[in-house]
């Protein structure tokens, strides 16, 4: 069986290496053109390439031929890992010539039409797509995945506001190094280290975890009623967001009530049975010291939250401690997750999801 | 002029290295004993500790000879700077048998006659020590001071509830490894990694701090009516606990009047002149990405608590970023104080504070 | 078909806990016993371990009972990750009830009839034990293995010794934190820090390479005839012990033949295809800034030498860089290798490796 | 009475930075001008500056107005913390012009009329100028100080090879993260991590350490007759590098001799009393696990090298370890050493050191 053509946009970048990580034994899709910017096109990849994963190039990735971030590649479907600073541009561009551009990027993340998709939590978003091409006189679409913090916060408070409906949401992050791209953060700033501060980082948690999980109506996405607080702190860590949350529901329920929630939480696309969704979205630990980035972050592939220490909170209604692999599930995955869910549901014409 | 004889209990400890530490230029006290477990008694204190501090044992100290810890030392003060496995009997008998004892262990804070005491907040309490006296029938007395993370907190919320009034606060603590004495935390536990729990810390910060702010009437401390949640972590830094805290005031007030009232928040024992007291017991740094640990715990000697990233919260009125100096001003820097804040008040009969 | 029962002594500890990864779904052996010290004894395994690896526990083994380590356990082989303060005499112990020991302790490695073998170096050396049974009076036996620096040196140096001949080696060892054990070194001594010196740990590795590469002529072991010198450091890195080495050869050659020398290399109990063997047992990388211990330890699971920058040396003839997993390839991996040894030559009467 | 007026070079750099510290209280120089890159002039100091230091921009600094990096500043001598990718043409352009230049960059420190100077090793190398200022006709000069790992080598070997004479050098490194400047080594490279390599640096080391310690006849010097190895390592450390040092002496001598050497040696400028120079150039530290660079990089101002585990070498005839401050010692430190001599030694015409 044919596998379908896809292209990877800042292929040589942090969450690009990601991407080809993720998806050069994917069963569905097939890598077959890298973009970079003009310092790497025109150069083979291992050339142009500053590989920082721990797993080598992937050998039918080596040789391959960086190419520019135009519109003229093979496929319909491209996964963006573009920094900020290009990705708005490039990715309409691509969208406007008729692609299906999977982005990890900030750049439209709050735009009026573009879903911001976390798939167990509100896949029935990818509904403005014809809304969003019609708007936009494109061929093509943008579907967009969080921010990393905002990801594993809303993978773990996404539940609770299904089954509880959530009030308020108190969240102080302890984020990995990964988080900041290569090079990031320099070793002289974050050795013995923890900087309280990560430039825009909190309004990102405060306002995309609404947009995830509000509503989707006549067009219009409306922000979740209940308000979120983040403070953020990067410590050094290699992979892997800690966050200490606190929540306040409208249906008062207790620990035990609320651990329950997530180990039966399953997500409504789970009888898809995408390849890279986890067996568990949530799962619940039961040590008192855990979970912790450095033992924990690999654990279910990288694909799950990982919640602890569920106890109530004197303050608001529960606490508890949540770790998510950032790059994997908080990036290149989620974005992953997103295109699987578009071909499993047949949205994208003459693609369709490969069996087995 | 003479300088007043002092012990100190524990003496080989991580606390005891920094009670040596601050007292050996003191300008009121002289270290005449030393004191420990009877694994080190007997011996000269260079060969019966394992010094772990930077700067070296000093002179007059290397060659004193490490007593039992039995209420037979010379002089009427004594630092304790005891393991809580001990501290609760041991201090008792000095307490007992004449002595002021200055506490940094955790058994006796929160006893109903003990004063837990910061002397910039709640000097007031030591009005406690005649009770006391009475009722455990002793001529000496013990006076604690709080657990370093509850001090860093309360010395940045004290003066907010002074001014506005606390109704409800939030902490998430990112706390250092020497807040685990040595050899504390092991090495394959830390490195590169995050732990979401101190043991008994959560439920220390939240009493502590209601005590300290608390009121002594009639014999009897009440707690502060607001309420404290707090989540506790150790992160991979030497010195300096770094907290992220929203507060919310019954009298409202915004980030500059919060400032402000850091600012000129003196104390109230401030006209006594302490040796060891800070010029300012709160500090506020404007750079969005401080304090940071590593490169700001030592500034002001220790002594002060630093504030930054004043703003306002979405779900509480004010979220900052406090940091303090956890064996110094967190421990025996806050013990030496209290002992300073008693001598200056001519609390022990037959001593004063030296003139000058 | 049956596998072979065994049992590991001091089976809670650090390296108890590799042995127990190590030997869960391994081919020819299955766990049966499980022993410590009478702290952990009548425990069920997960109550009596603190475990820190980042696999869980297999399954088959957290409800087995710990045992005390006396040689009443199934089975005649049994893996010792026992502490050496107590392995000297458990070991023989067991070795005099007629068990085959495979320690990984310190204690019998100099021994002048007992083997410290490395299954690619000097499997010949196994010849001593019918004469270490006959002059101790044993049915059982006990074979060492080297320490974990020792063991890296002799990997990347015996091949080399084999076909140039060694006239000297100068190393300087960066060691992981791991080869300390658990708790092992105090996070306050090592974070952002270096400390240069291990105790007893340049002499090891001085004497055990010489014993190894030495020869085993009419019951006895002759040194080999080069020289070490070893400076030995502890570095904060979590698994993986780096070292950089100086080279004196005999026949002289360059870093092209001793490169090929390395990629050529298989080790004479190659052809016996062990289950534990890796595919090469030193692995020259090319790029100029590796090998890393965090990016590449675990490659090759754990069990090959990495060699890095072979290069002229202006002193000796070659310097360069190997790497190796220190509680891997240095500890459990190693006496696995050597019992996997002993059972293919049919060494130990009754028991032979299971087919296929 | 009237101090010096001087100028920096690189004003805004890691190095830039450190001769800010170092001058601000200087007893003979002022800081009268500070220069830097085109980003950088026209701006105040503090907004052109991303200031790394723990103690903060000195008043006197903050201020100041940055200007571009042309021969027309106040004063006569400047110290250059440039960059080696513009050093070389900027140094050369102030030496045109009649500045006397005291560098710390890599370009001319090889040069044939260049001096390479460590104070107490090698003053009379400050003769070459003459003849340098004919060769190139200028009336200012060009004095190098050496790269911060060969300078904690020499400063250890230096006196070994004036009293014992020098065979051979084996040194392995393990190297600070400050001697890569802002930023530097990304985070993600080096936590929890080692890198084996750092570019240039071995031949630095073997080349700079012949030079410094070799004759000066006839203008022309020549390296001294031993030779050097050097392996480099990086560390997650952040000041101070530690090197395994192994030396063969021409007159053999012990342990004890080679201790009472560097503990009797002096420096032949050391009656001149520079105000930067340490009491004692090395330093013989005791305990068996010391010198180790948290802990005591900071001692003595961080002039001084410090030595330890001074033993018997079973290859060479000794080995050690060594510990210097890379970014004072090896670098601002050194550059301002070099010009107090000058100033001491009056070979600026019209300049003197202030009395007293």
């Amino acid at each position: 069986m044919e596998k379908i053509p896809v292209g990877i946009l800042g292929a040589t970048g942090a969450v690009g290496q990601k991407f080809i990580l993720l998806l050069s034994d994917h069963p569905w899709f097939e890598i077959r053109e890298l973009a970079a910017s003009q310092r790497s096109s025109g150069k083979r990849y291992q050339d142009a390439v500053n590989w920082i994963q721990e797993r080598p190039i992937p050998e039918a990735i080596r040789e391959m031929m960086v190419k520019d971030c135009e519109p003229n590649l093979e496929g319909k479907m491209v996964f963006s890992g573009l920094d900020s600073s290009v990705a708005g541009e490039v990715e309409e561009a691509f969208a406007q010539a008729g692609y299906w551009v999977f982005s990890n990027a900030k750049n439209h993340r709050m735009d009026s039409d573009v879903p911001l998709v976390i798939v167990e939590l509100n896949p029935e978003h990818l509904n403005m797509i014809p809304h969003q091409q019609k708007n936009r006189g494109w061929e093509g679409a943008i579907i967009t995945n969080a921010n990393c913090s905002a990801t594993v916060l809303a993978l773990s408070i996404g539940p609770l506001h299904k089954m509880f409906g959530l009030e308020t949401v108190h969240v102080v992050t302890l984020q990995a190094l990964s988080g900041a791209g290569y090079p990031g953060v320099a070793s002289l700033d974050i050795l013995g280290n923890v900087i309280p501060f990560i430039s825009g980082e909190e309004e990102k948690i405060e306002s995309e975890t609404q947009k995830i999980l509000g509503a989707l109506d006549n067009h219009q996405f409306s922000p979740a009623p209940f308000t979120v607080s983040a403070h953020a702190n990067r410590v050094p860590v290699e992979e892997g967001h800690l966050e200490c949350v606190s929540v306040k529901l409208k249906q008062k329920a207790g620990p035990e009530e609320v651990t329950r929630c997530w180990q039966e939480f399953k997500g409504s696309e789970h009888e898809l049975n995408l390849p890279s969704a986890p067996q568990q979205p949530v799962v619940v630990v039961s040590e008192e010291d855990r979970p912790q980035p450095r033992r924990d972050v690999w654990k279910y592939e990288g694909m799950s939250a990982l919640v602890g220490r569920v106890r109530p909170c004197p303050l608001f209604d529960i606490k508890y401690v949540v770790l998510g692999h950032n790059t994997i599930r908080g990036a290149a995955g989620a974005s992953l997750l997103n295109a699987e869910l578009v071909l499993k549901k047949g949205m994208l014409s003459g693609l369709s999801a490969p069996a087995g």
